[in-house]
């Protein structure tokens, strides 16, 4: 992981930001400005995952950002405030939990385009950590949506690292639509929660 | 959580932070203190993880410290600099993963008290996701370390729950080191890993 110090201390007060990555924010603004419904892909899993938490369906949560604290004040007589950091390279996916003893673990990610899913939206660690997970005999996959499109898919790891370790060779550095409509498995808009993908996983993986 | 902002930016450089909360570290600084390994338990879990991982025997991770971020600076070729965010409390425990399919979820603290653990250590919420995670049907623990006395056991998160529950009722406001003894695991100190904790989980709910 890269860092770069700055011992003068000095503060470049920026835009106000959410507690995500700058890529990841910029991406769930890709998906108000696509996505009729106005929430992102992460929006909805999470009121999913609350919603699954509150029904004692499933216990999946959201892992924080990695961050790595350089420095740190603690005021007198207030919480303390972190003054320098800097984002890490998550290591593993950003989801997992539990559904009947089971291990969940997924990734999800947005893209705007109509054909094809990048895999540059995947890192080697987090490839090499569902590969892992597979080992374990965890369940794993990605939850993909294409924002143009208004369609997501539930797709399982196994794939996914087939077409990461095949690029080399064939040169295909994304995973086609057409892929995701026959090997994967489309998780359609719903009431509340508006993204019910718990009922798809349990098809795919507990019948 | 509570969140104060310093709209002035004043930066007040202090100490080389790691990246951990103020009490975590300072309960590693004590465990240095009185183990004669010099290793904290949060130390010794992560190189037996990464042990683990190596092997292929479990994929257990450290979830990273929650962190609400305010400001991020993003200077021009050099990685973007957070400089203003407060630690969050998490709303679940530090530590899951998968062993042989099974989700696993635990939480590990340090005392250096000699005859009980306190129920301080834990927060409500931890205490909420270790009854929701043994609804879901998934394995639930606590790892203790008493640093004075070198010892470390397992304790299942069933009998953390009773306690917790109990203490209003009772008044008793910490866990016995009586009862790790009977009710829980002890995890000898061994070679490489030196905290290896995987067989006694195994012991527990695999045989």
């Amino acid at each position: 992981m890269k860092m770069i110090k700055y011992p003068n201390g000095k503060v470049v007060l920026t835009k106000q930001h959410s507690p995500e990555k700058k890529q990841r924010s910029s991406a769930s603004k890709q998906g108000i400005d696509f996505a009729k419904r106005g929430m992102s892909l992460e929006q909805e899993l999470n009121l999913a995952n609350q919603y699954y938490l509150a029904r004692g369906l499933a216990v999946i949560h959201k892992k924080p950002t990695p961050i790595n604290i350089v420095h740190v004040h603690y005021p007198k007589r207030s919480a303390a405030v972190i003054k320098e950091a800097y984002f890490q390279t998550p290591s593993t996916t950003d989801y997992n939990g539990v559904y009947q003893g089971a291990y969940l673990d997924f990734e999800a990610k947005e893209t705007r385009l109509k054909t094809a899913f990048p895999l540059t939206n995947f890192h080697n660690h987090q490839i090499q950590h569902m590969e892992h997970v597979i080992t374990q005999a965890g369940i794993c996959f990605v939850i993909v949506r294409f924002t143009s499109l208004e369609r997501t898919f539930v797709l399982d790891a196994k794939v996914v690292i087939d077409f990461w370790q095949n690029q080399k060779k064939d040169g295909r550095k994304s995973i086609p639509l057409n892929c995701f409509e026959t090997k994967g498995f489309e998780v359609k808009a719903s009431g509340y929660p508006t993204l019910d993908y718990l009922p798809t996983i349990h098809k795919i993986y507990f019948s």
